[in-house]
């Protein structure tokens, strides 16, 4: 990145990380740009010029790095994919949440609210483990009524991170059933985790606000 | 870690890291003790010195470091959790394979193969999206003759990929139905992915050994 020729990257990368590019490197900011301009962009750009693109979340979970990368390739311009940290895993591990636990989770499920509509809630209620929610803050009390409706417990524990492994971190901790309630004050991006791993929060963490979880109101 | 007193490892942790621990730091292995046994070395240590804790994949997905983290806590000695690239993504993400892609994918179910009579095949055979398995190379032929059994497509793109993101990485992409054959050869460890974004690998990663794909053959 410190010898790039120009830099796209997404509204919730750090800053420190876009000061990394050099002076002279042209910076573009993802914000405001169609899907089908960023992939244009990339390709036309990369045709000729080294270009990183940074992305502010996980690229390849609901983050359509993919169609970024499709398009390259389909248009012959090569590229390289360097991982981060995935919000997936650091996130929850942040709040002091393993997304497994033996005797607790040995599954994990991971969809995204955006597309709350086409979620399969039946099966959703009844997967075993842990459930992860991505872009679900909007949703959230209408997609904890259907996993309710569904069979899921309503003392299902239940945690919101919002701006996870920030310093302005935010974790609120409670039952299925009130979670949307209890997390209306908070801002995007969150992170929802359904499950009993969540339980162990308040345990392996101590930022996280604990509020009526089942057994301790 | 450059200034820890002790540092106790994984038998998977790059060597590179395992050497920027200070000269006179005690360095455990980790191999060979039980997992009992490695917490309450943690917490003995813990209690007077400085210990890193160095796992070798995601402590918090299916790698047992919540009871390391929960015996820790339990005992009253403090401590953080750092967290690194989860194999999670970046293992798929290095054979070219996005875990989730717009119209391909938008639900990702993650168990792992070392419980596999624990596995509710009905539900994984009928989960939509991309199904991820932990330490399933030796049950694989089981493993994919049950989904297939359940209703999964004989023809579901599915890869197994051995030491990922590593300069010795294999990847094999086939058929469920033929993927226990084809990857018979690799060694541990290995992700193995299944569902339409692993027909993406090929296409993202060149390094991807590509077999008899649905349409390809």
């Amino acid at each position: 990145m410190r010898s790039c020729d120009v830099l796209v990257y997404d509204r919730l990368v750090a800053p420190e990380l876009v000061e990394e590019a050099p002076a002279d490197a042209l910076r573009i900011r993802r914000h405001g740009l169609l899907q089908r301009q960023v992939n244009e962009l990339l390709v036309s750009l990369g045709r000729e010029r080294d270009v990183v693109r940074l992305k502010g979340g996980d690229p390849f979970v609901f983050g359509r790095g993919g169609e970024e990368a499709l398009a390259l390739a389909e248009a012959g311009v090569p590229f390289q994919v360097v991982s981060g940290v995935s919000a997936l895993a650091a996130v929850p591990a942040a709040a002091g949440i393993p997304v497994t636990h033996r005797h607790l989770a040995s599954q994990l499920t991971v969809v995204s609210g955006h597309d709350e509509h086409a979620l399969d809630y039946a099966a959703l209620a009844g997967a075993p483990g842990t459930l992860l929610l991505f872009m679900a803050l909007g949703r959230l009390a209408h997609i904890a009524d259907r996993l309710i409706a569904h069979g899921r417990a309503p003392t299902t524990p239940t945690a919101v991170i919002a701006s996870g492994t920030l310093p302005e971190q935010q974790v609120v901790t409670t039952t299925l059933a009130s979670i949307a309630e209890a997390a209306s004050d908070l801002d995007s991006p969150v992170l929802v985790v359904v499950g009993d791993v969540v339980a162990l929060g308040p345990r392996l963490c101590p930022r996280v606000l604990q509020s009526a979880l089942p057994g301790r109101a």
